[in-house]
């Protein structure tokens, strides 16, 4: 098998994985960072919560680790299947990462999704959180780290997803445009079209998405438009050690 | 969960699986076909062999067994990582099955890719192979046969490939324009999407395909052009049972 994420000349390789279960099939063996995109959940509202300034934030993979965790009197938020958990003091909109909620504080995190991304993505030297809302910010911040990224979308149970495709394509497309980077990987290739298919009209695009239509069902979905803004923080989250810390 | 393939209105679902891997993901769970596509290899192969007249083939899912049925005496195309092997009669090139080669004979079939998938699919009803090359009279027999349509992707090594990914937008667009079918699925949302962007020069747009830069370092590329050539055959050729044979 030829090595697809072989670099050539010095150039760092950005790679795409749309699903968790996919994770495994990587091409990138070293060196590298994962990007996690889980837009409509996850990704967005830790992005949010630091740019309120929440301290650190501790993710859980498991309901029974979340629930221990809120005996011990940490602030929890924790949804299942789209739906706040009875016993969480949050659901995992971003709304609900208000200044007054979340500053100087230490929030634990537990999400169908994007804990289990988050769980699976340990092998990388770090992982770093992706979304719309801090592009920008993430872009600069890979540019400065001088490593191979991957972009692993969360998906919905281990399925392709819309929305976090077409956050890979736009991270793809800007790293793409540092010069730094080159691309090898048909996922990447694929995500790049697809944003650029979208990026005209984002939320009339995202409206094909399956995930948009769960949210709406569950009336969740006052979240979509914050979700697709470009740039609304500056925040780069990255996990490392058993926490999330901003490391700009 | 919200099942993605529930159907409100009569209309058949059509989901789109990237990789064998994600098989077992899928949504629609009765009543359906799999239409298996390895577009750079098997599946286009396939129909260039029932075009060109062969009998039936026999898919064999291991090396062992490919050998052991060319000791039997049967005729035996095998590959493996793109390669012809050496004990076969042939590599898997659609250019292999000529006339004069295939004309009235059994063929037995072991691929990397794609008879993997075809063991991975045995869950469905029946399984269609699809390529480029039979898409309309495919897309006939699909609304003709009256059930759900799951398009299975071979893929790379249980990766996605944009080969397949394109294949699986142009059949899902023409299933769609029968006004028989409808997709909840973003998978089938994207290759609709890719479809749309490589259609008007699919030849140029492949050349971003990964697979196509293997095959090229193999020397085995002169066969990209044959593979992107819509309805060049009128075949149908289905699996059942232990076989492939040819159904319209």
């Amino acid at each position: 098998m030829i090595h697809m994420a072989e670099s050539s000349n010095n150039l760092r390789s950005v790679e795409v994985c749309f699903t968790p279960k996919l994770f495994s099939e990587i091409a990138t063996r070293e060196n590298f960072i994962v990007v996690l995109a889980d837009i409509l959940r996850a990704t967005t509202s830790i992005c949010a919560a630091f740019a309120n300034g929440v301290k650190n934030i501790i993710p859980v993979a498991t309901l029974e680790e979340a629930k221990e965790m809120k005996n011990k009197g940490f602030l929890v938020a924790s949804e299942q299947d789209g739906k706040k958990l009875d016993f969480a003091d949050f659901g995992n909109s971003a709304f609900n990462f208000s200044k007054e909620a979340v500053s100087c504080k230490t929030l634990v995190y537990f999400t169908t999704n994007g804990t289990r991304a988050l769980d699976i993505a340990r092998s990388a030297e770090k992982i770093a959180i992706g979304a719309f809302v801090n592009l920008t910010a993430l872009t600069r911040w890979l540019v400065a780290e001088n490593k191979n990224v991957v972009i692993l979308c969360s998906g919905w149970k281990n399925k392709f997803c819309l929305e976090d495709a077409l956050f890979a394509g736009a991270l793809t497309r800007c790293l793409l445009d540092t010069s730094g980077f080159e691309t090898k990987c048909d996922s990447a290739q694929a995500s790049l079209d697809l944003w650029k298919v979208a990026q005209p009209d984002l939320l009339a695009y995202i409206e094909k998405a399956a995930h948009r239509h769960r949210l709406k069902k569950l009336g969740l979905d006052d979240i979509i438009p914050y979700s697709f803004i470009l740039d609304s923080t500056r925040v780069v989250p990255v996990f490392e050690g058993t926490e999330i810390r901003n490391v700009v």
